[in-house]
């Protein structure tokens, strides 16, 4: 059912109705990004966290992915993912004309989300760097912000992994969501955090878990546009494309699989 | 709708009826802060838990906020926040004739709570500063209580970081007990927990995230009076007042972007 | 309403009807002790985990709190404490004749609780003691079961502190339960599991946070039965009696506090 | 009610509405193996995260039961576990005639999440271990994929053991369920996997805590045939036939015992 905007007779007000969808893909994926470079910054910048920081990581991403649904999982679906974004436009759940406001508005809300962290960890980079931005390294600082592939992986073991590892995400997605399943309304947020948590606690050290191309590409290109120059897209033979291109099939492989072999009971 | 009182023969009975608000906010800051001062006294005084104590004061922090809303939220909305309460009264949630009584309430209550702190841990204190109560060095115990910067912040930096971090938490706030957006009835206190954890997981070492004039100044006035003399407020160059106005700021900011950019899909 | 049992004909199937409540509390009581005193014992047994020990003991007896409701709630009430049992029967919400039935049930859960996780141990004492069970020194294992005191603590220090502790989690716990105000049904179980981990979190190094008599009282027993002779009950000056009458006392102050300033919104 | 399938008209669509029980219990199997043997993957080859490795284990595979709970539950009733199969077709709530294909599906959903384990870790073997797969000695990886018992262990320790986690396991499961009890709808996976974690964090450093039939015997199949040899099998004394034996009689045990003392209050 449509219901009319209620205050139509104003620009700006018909406008925000209209970017609905795009705004709470952009807010939420900034309040993602900024809650989930922010814990790196605070593991990389303070050493005596060392000892608990992947439980740190791991908990802060999923909490922050259960807090960016509570802002845009009621307006836009809270896709918060371009390869999320696509695989429900392929599966007809999404116009596919709204595909590219998605992913653009996701983008830009990973890029302000490490702005912003950047904006509040800013003080505390010279002292750690000495004023130089870097990608690999004892200061290197690149890994705050987006993902680089364990150097034991080939290009082919990023790629699957990035693939595997998003498929399974949005398999076990479809049944958190599936209404003839076991669905828990009003905390889904939370339970797609908590399985967030655990790829990243179990798999995380091979490719960063991206499993996401706006996760990543956002703040690679903020880092790159801020003081880190071409590494980002440069360093471990050019990777950046992986944790675009792998999440998106893996995606579209994870969604096709729920809906052929997981059928509700109905007996 | 407005009820009669059960008890209105009584004149206690009125009195409390009448004052139940009041009363919610200061039981409730009162076990928030409870809580939350006793992890941080736990961390100082046993070296032991260093290893795992930004995770134990993260998440006693989460769980505090949970537990202080069960005993607040039904009957005065659980604000144990001054910039949360003056917020609400910016956009005509809460009457202004409220306000006083709300903030006094809360910063009674954080400064009863740390006295209770205080008070189970009292025989531990002068075997760890030989009875020198300080804010600073070694054996600083002034942190237990209240917020101070990163050493490496300036006031502005401190100011920016208090303003965002509490103009996030209230915008996501916002998302989690909007009635059109996918609010969980009865599993917002843990929500909203989970959430002041993974802001001070990812920034709490900045400025401790103190994101509440009343958690922040209650405790602060606590210390000043109980031994610790001037310095709680006149150290890192009278920072105390940073945690009081960017809170305020960062509040009124965050439920004005939610109110202005997330709209709930009607389709 | 009463409903006439469903087995009525059989002996059997009578008396374990009439015994629901107490089989109910054994069980539960049972549940909570074999998980909380497995894990101390493992953390004691087990050094290279001592760098998160603080976590995995009280998150774990958060989740054996929460575990034991699950068995217990929807028959009981699910007290397994006996400070809550007596605290009930007070206020008038347990019939005085069940008060002595529920603590002897939850007094022998916890001996057969405490008795499991020495079965499933038993081969991991004489390599860590060489056969000699103590209670204080580098082998200790006494405080595997019940709780000893900070020896910094005077015997009035460890009153208070589990008078207000167990005031506390009894005042929270009215909030969590209150149909007036925000209950979460039927994942309470849960956030009393969480209010247990803080408070342990928050406080557990000054008494170990017992706050409940059965669950001190009688793994104390079962250890002065099992090979460690007098000393559960002579240790720390005769500490043994103050886990089982301050938590009595705070529970029936904490409940009444409740009841007296906490009055749900009815506007 | 059985209701038509939909898709009836084809060959494809009907066998897999036949096979849904099975499916559902083949996917959901492995994705808590992949989750679960990926953890212990990651910690055995990343030493710097062994400060936090046994948290990170048992949230890890609480977390992976709960997610392998919401893709089969609401079709095949997400055992998981032949021994809760089994034990369900003791008590009449599952046909004989399913159990061969449940047990099947689940032995086969453990080996494959086994294999993709294996497979997104793969170029991390050889660097570890020089490329010789032992299941003993410091380059030990056998402990990835399948238990192995503690070596103070005697085989009747390790049968006890598992029998009674399994007993109290299938116990509580039965009360998080109980439709008279305090179910929380939707919620019940969460739950089941904070069972989990609690039962590892608190004694799974005697046997593991396999519990399950199906996820021991799968992965320790898959590590026979793939580069383990005969070990898997042989090691401990010919263990493997603990956790396949002892787990049924438990789960027999546990369910029977919750069947015959839990009589939830109808008052």
């Amino acid at each position: 059912m449509v219901e009319e905007p209620k205050y139509h007779e104003s620009g700006f007000y018909l406008m925000r109705y209209r970017l609905r969808h795009y705004l709470a893909e952009y807010f939420g994926t900034l309040v993602l990004i900024f809650l989930g470079s922010s814990v790196v910054a605070l593991v990389f910048l303070n050493p005596d966290v060392e000892s608990e920081s992947w439980l740190l990581i791991n908990f802060a991403w999923g909490i922050a992915v259960a807090m960016a649904l509570y802002v845009s999982m009621g307006s836009s679906g809270g896709h918060l993912n371009s390869a999320i974004t696509i695989s429900a436009a392929v599966y007809g759940k999404l116009p596919w004309h709204r595909v590219p406001g998605y992913i653009f508005s996701q983008i830009l809300g990973a890029f302000t989300g490490s702005a912003l962290t950047y904006g509040v960890y800013r003080s505390r980079f010279d002292p750690f760097d000495n004023g130089v931005r870097s990608v690999s390294g004892p200061t290197a600082t690149g890994g705050i912000f987006c993902t680089y592939p364990n150097p034991y992986n080939t290009h082919w073991d990023s790629f699957f992994t990035e693939m595997l590892l998003t498929a399974i995400l949005v398999f076990v997605v479809q049944g958190i969501f599936d209404p003839e399943m076991t669905p828990a309304k009003g905390f889904e947020p939370f339970i797609v955090g908590l399985l967030v948590t655990a790829i990243g606690m179990t798999t995380g050290r091979l490719t960063g878990s991206a499993m996401n191309p706006a996760r990543d590409f956002g703040p690679r290109l903020f880092t790159a546009v801020s003081g880190w120059g071409s590494a980002p897209f440069t360093a471990s033979g050019h990777y950046f494309w992986i944790p675009i291109v792998a999440p998106v099939i893996g995606a579209i492989l994870g969604q096709g699989a729920y809906g052929l072999f997981i059928i509700p009971n109905r007996d």
